[in-house]
Formats: C-alpha cells, structure tokens, sequence
C-alpha cells in the first residue's frame, strides 16, 4: 500500500460526496431553437391549442356529418361545393349549411357548420360544383379536433426533462420561444508532467490525455475546456487549478500524484484557500490513488496519470460525481449487459479492492461474451480495443471462464 | 388507395435502391485532434513503437534482475543507486551493472542494463545511496517494455473503422498526426407548403419540420444543411431541389406530395434533368406516400407532410439510404428490444400494408413492456411521447395484450 492513501470504498465516497458537494447550479433563458439535448429547469406548458381549429387530415370534402347518416350505394346522397380551402386560406365568413361542402387539403382549417371530411377518393364528381355521397360519415372523421394535440395549459414537459429533437419541435409549435434551462455544468481539465504535450508535432514530448478527456467530459454533457498541460511545479500547477476553479465549476487533473516527492498536486492544492479533503485514495484498482477535495466549495479531481487508472477514475468518480451536481442521483449510468466471461482470470494483487477490467463484448450463438483484455494499466491498447468494463468485488481472487458477469458499456463515450 | 401511387414493399425499395444508389464517396486528408467520430478511408498503423523504450511502470528502483536472485528476507541483497532518472530525462550515457541501480519514478525510460523495475515500497533504504532488497524480481516486472503498446508498424485500426476518443488518442500517441477519413455525406431538406414557417415569432405560419429533420441527419453523422420552406409553387420547389442537389448528395423534401393537383414535388422534380423514379410510394402505413427518386444520380427522398408519416418515411427509408451511401449494409439500425405489448390494438386499414407504431417502452417487474400511442399521423404528442416503434406485418390485423413484439429505438435520435 502506498505510504499517505486512505483508500476510501466507493460507498464511503459516494455518501461524502453527497455530504460535501453542492448541486446548486445556474439556470439560463435560451431560444427553443438551441435546445436541443438541454435539461429543462421549468415545467411547460402549451401557450396555444394545437391545432389552432380543427384540420382536416385528408384531401377531400369538408361537410356536417349528420348530412350522410342516410347515404347508401344505391342511395347516395348530393352536396354542392361552394368553394375550395388550402392551409393558407383565410377563415373568415366560411360557413356551411346542410348540403354544403368545401373541398379541402390535407392540413387547411374547417369551415364552420362541418364536423367532418369524405376524403376525395370516396366521393364520385357529378360536375364541378356537385359530388355524391355513399356512405354515412361520423363527426370527427378524418379530422383533427382544435386542441387534440395540445390543449392550450397543458403540462407537455416537467422540469428535468432533457430535450430531444421532436420535443424542440413540440417547444416552437406550442410557441414555447424561449425556456429556462440548466446551464451547462463547466469542466476543466489540466495534465501534469514535464514530459507532456498537447501539440505533438512541435515537440518530442508524449500527447497528454487532456483531449481524451476533454471528449468525455463533452459526451457527458458538459462544457469542457482544456487548462492546458504544466510541468511538475507546484507553484505552477496552483496557478493552474486556480484559473480553473475561477472559470469553471469543476476541474480534473490527471497525473503529478505518485506517493512522496512527486505528489505535486496535492501538494498545490493543499496550499489553496478554503481546501478540503474528501477522499485521498478510493479502494478500487486501477485507479486507486484517485482523490477527490473541494476548494471554497468546488470539486477537484486528482486523476492517476497512466491511462486506465485515470479512466477508471474518472468512470467511477468523476461521472457519478459531476452528474450528481447536474441533479441526477449519484450512481454509475452505464448501460448494464450480463455477458459470460470468455475466459478465466486470477487477481492475485490488491485483494480489499474493487478491480477494474476492461473488456470487449461480443455475441456468440446469441449470448453475450465479455473477453478480458489485461496489460499494464499504461497500455492505450487495452482500451482501443475495450467497449466495457467490468467490477470485480473484493476478496474474489478468481474469475472463471463462463462466469456470468455484468459490463458496463462504454458505447461512444471512451 | 390512392391513385398514380404504386406502393413497393420494403424490400422491393431495398434492391432497387441497392441497385441504382451509388455509394462513391469522397474521401478528405484531416488532422488527428479533428477526427473523433469520423470514419477511416485507409488501414492505420502505428509509425513508431510505444513505449519508445522501456518504461517504469512504478517509482522505485530500475536494477537488472539477476541480481535479485538470492534475495530473501533473512538474507537481502544490496544495490548502490547511481542517481535519479525522471520522465523527461535525457538518457545518453545512463547504464548500470551488476549492483547498481537509478532511482525511477513511473513513467521515466530505464537505463541500459535494467530490465526490471522494483517498487520503492519493496527496499528498506540504508542510506541515500544504499539499497536493500528481500525478494527476486523477474524481468519485465514492473515495467512496460518496447512496443509493448503498439510496435512500429503494426496495423491498429481497419479502414471503415469510427473513431472513437481513445482511438483519436492512440492516432496521436503513434505518429498518425494526418489521416485519410470518408467525406462526411451532406443531406439537405426543404419544406414545402405556403402555410409553413421557419421563424415562427415572426410569423403566423405553422412551424416546418425542417429544424426537426435536421437535427435527426445530424445525428446519423451526415452534414445536414436546411434549403428552406417553400410555397406551393412547381417552379420554385424545383429551383430549391436543384440547389439541393448541386450542394449535397442527398435532398429530403417534406410535403408537397397529395395526389392530384396538389402533387408539387414530383411535378417539380420530373421537370429535373436526369430524373429518375424508383419508388412512388411505399407499403407502409403511415407514411405510404413515401417516394424516391434519383436526379442524375443523386436520391431525392420525398417524404409526407404529416409528422408521424414523415418520420416513418425517414426511419424505414431515408436511413437505410443514406447509411447505404456511406458504406453500411442497407438495412434497419436501431437497436432492437423485445417487449410486451400492454394492450391489444386492431387494424382495421390498409391491410397489405405494413403498419408503424410508435410506442412507449418501460419496465414492468423486470420485463419490457410497449404502450402504443395512438391517434392520427399529424399528431406531435404522440411523437414526444414515444421511444420506439414497432413493425406490425402485412394482412396482421390485431396485436393481443401481452404479445411479444420487437421495438426499434429511436432512443434520443427522435
């Protein structure tokens, strides 16, 4: 066990991050147009009854129902067509009395007096101002009733409701122009260590996971920025996590927090105004040197520097976390798949942790099988050609080939 | 039925469009950093070995292994530290012997001679340059050797494959700063109806299906631009398509196509040079309307102008289309869910048809149920209601409560 980490399970955490971590967020009006995958922060209500006036739903003829109730094949009955109307037409003073019609298009309005349309394929044309009729027609007959889509004050979305691309329709249609929605939660992402880079074709430094992460954060729904990447100076990397913690509402860091001299960040953070730690370790490998503190308030996420422990860090801790100040509850979100272990492994080390393993799912004769791909928590690789992970609990040292257990899906997102 | 309509089943389209859609697709040169989610027009391989050199997996002490041999508890072996060696240390020149040792911290190269890495947790230290250790280290141990990660000129990443964040990292990480991607496909839509709008504040019109459509191109991965609303006017809806098909390579139009007098589109497009029928109407219902054409080549798909027709033509059409044209097998890709179906329906028209429900999906003691949510193809609450749909087949005329049925997700897509 590394010397200053106390390792802290991921229920402890959970419950000190819900102790700790504030969710007020900010709220913002924004145009119906620009909301599209946004969290409401107000109920809706239709402002308007949709449709305006009952529509018709066919091209046909608009006429009062009851006109029909005798119509038969051997017996039709007559209407006179007094006009035609479009969706664009004006309404005023069209009117119909008993044997009158109006032809009309798929979408126009109704005249008054009609409660229902014969669609023009059902009517015979005796000349161009006479049809004949044979069948009766009951009121609301291929028509939209006024408000049958939305009435006017009706509730259409709650509060926390995200956006989807038909509901930002429904927003313009129902002339909800402008919503308050939650502003997006803003993090920020800084790498540490003086062989880093993030232009890799200037220098001969290796590419920081500043982008990578950067992607995560975005698919996760916030709005992500890049602090950049520092050298291993403390002074340094205060500045840093300072900008960040002013700009933003959350800020992560990956690597300069190995045991002993090179522990910078925390180092740097320690010496930050109104610091707090939350936990220092989490008991979950790789990954297991993920701390978690709040400056005057604000989370800061102490990422390990090698790849998947980082990454496992950030699934396990920094999305539950960042989620549950969006106004979710604080738990992991990935889509759960049962799969058979495609063979068996042993976990001989860090046997009171939670062991991470990343793997790739696919069907065999129907089932799912999850295929374990192991290396060197520093190997890209492994995760290239990972879509999930799986936990393993503590104390359990063997996992066996066809042993059935749950992934958590990356999908997109790593 | 409608007539001038011809109504070909899904997989009459499906061979037809296979046979007369080209599936050419250009293919651009971009930066690594802009590639995420784009698709490779080329094999990837790695240009370099990673790790450049072997690498310390741990801070500790890198010693070559046969000196450990011996070690044990009661009688351990001493190693004399030469210096310390850091992640961006030059490496000229660093060497060690039988006995010697350079501090590492994780990350730093070995010096020549090292082949094993022991953590600084595992030495009792003498002094500050005298070591001891109680146990045998094996090479390899505690360290990422050469190209363990990826060996220069291994391939990593198949033509077709879409990158994912990681995947954009690892095409940094081995030199691959430019690569060769598929052109993205550019789809455009244009309304069409004089009572249309796409400034609703501005106007009394009704809102077009333009911002909606949009956004679900955006999501399946095409660049999708908006050509606008247009009157009912032949000649102007032929002007907007032609301008479609000069600046993208697919153009959706919405509306415009009733039969009879009001058939805009198809007059419109017949007009076109190069014009090409492939299907008028399909055996869907809603949605039947549904047609597609090529203009020297290029798909015009129009689509109804009733909401849930619309998207059913977009859904059982224009997706499989467009993902054809950008190289995937031409078929239905939403993810599938068995469910129960909560009540019984009847179908009482179209019979030979194959008919599209919209549904509700959530789960019932563990099992997946489908509420079906009916009303008329204009109505948008059903749409903002619905997560799925289902595919009730030809000549089927009731759905019992409690059949098992197969829902395709929309999941935020629609």
């Amino acid at each position: 066990m590394l010397s200053g980490f106390l390792y802290r399970n991921l229920n402890e955490l959970r419950r000190a991050i819900i102790k700790n971590v504030s969710r007020k967020r900010g709220t913002e009006s924004i145009y119906f147009k620009d909301a599209f995958h946004r969290v409401l922060a107000e109920d809706i209500y239709s402002r308007t009854d949709i449709p305006s006036l009952s529509v018709s739903h066919f091209d046909g003829y608009a006429v009062n129902s009851s006109g029909t109730s005798e119509a038969t094949t051997w017996k039709p009955v007559k209407f006179k067509v007094k006009g035609a109307i479009y969706p664009e037409s004006e309404m005023e003073n069209l009117k119909i009395h008993g044997g009158e019609a109006y032809y009309v298009t798929t979408g126009s309005l109704l005249p008054e007096g009609a409660d229902c349309v014969i669609p023009v394929e059902r009517v015979k044309h005796l000349n161009r101002s006479e049809i004949e009729v044979f069948h009766s027609f009951k009121p609301g007959e291929y028509i939209t009733l006024r408000g049958e889509d939305f009435r006017r004050g009706q509730k259409i979305f709650s509060k926390g409701h995200k956006l989807r691309s038909i509901d930002v329709y429904a927003l313009g249609l129902t002339k909800n122009f402008r919503l308050k929605v939650y502003r997006k939660l803003r993090a920020s992402i800084l790498s540490i260590g003086n062989e880093l880079t993030d232009e890799p074709k200037d220098s001969e430094g290796r590419l920081s996971y500043n982008l990578f992460f950067y992607r995560l954060l975005m698919e996760i729904g916030t709005e992500a920025s890049i602090l950049g990447v520092v050298d291993d100076d403390p002074e340094e990397i205060r500045k840093r996590i300072r900008e960040g913690l002013r700009k933003t509402d959350v800020v992560l860091t990956i690597g300069g927090c190995s045991v002993g001299e090179r522990d910078y960040v925390l180092r740097a953070a320690k010496s930050l105004l109104g610091f707090k730690l939350v936990a220092r370790g989490i008991k979950v490998q790789p990954g297991r040197v993920t701390s978690v503190s709040l400056v005057e308030g604000k989370p800061l996420i102490m990422l390990p520097g090698h790849i998947q422990s980082a990454l496992s860090g950030f699934l396990l801790v920094a999305v539950p976390l960042i989620r549950f100040m969006e106004g979710y509850p604080y738990c992991l979100p990935f889509k759960r798949v049962k799969a058979k272990f495609a063979w068996g492994i042993k976990l001989k080390k860090f046997k009171p942790f939670i062991k991470v393993r990343f793997v790739e799912t696919f069907k065999v004769n129907g089932e799912t099988v999850a295929k374990p791909l192991l290396g060197d928590s520093s190997l890209i690789s492994v995760l290239t050609g990972a879509n999930g992970f799986v936990l393993i609990p503590k104390n359990k040292d063997i996992v066996k080939k066809g042993e059935k257990v749950v992934v958590h899906m990356m999908n997109s997102c790593c």
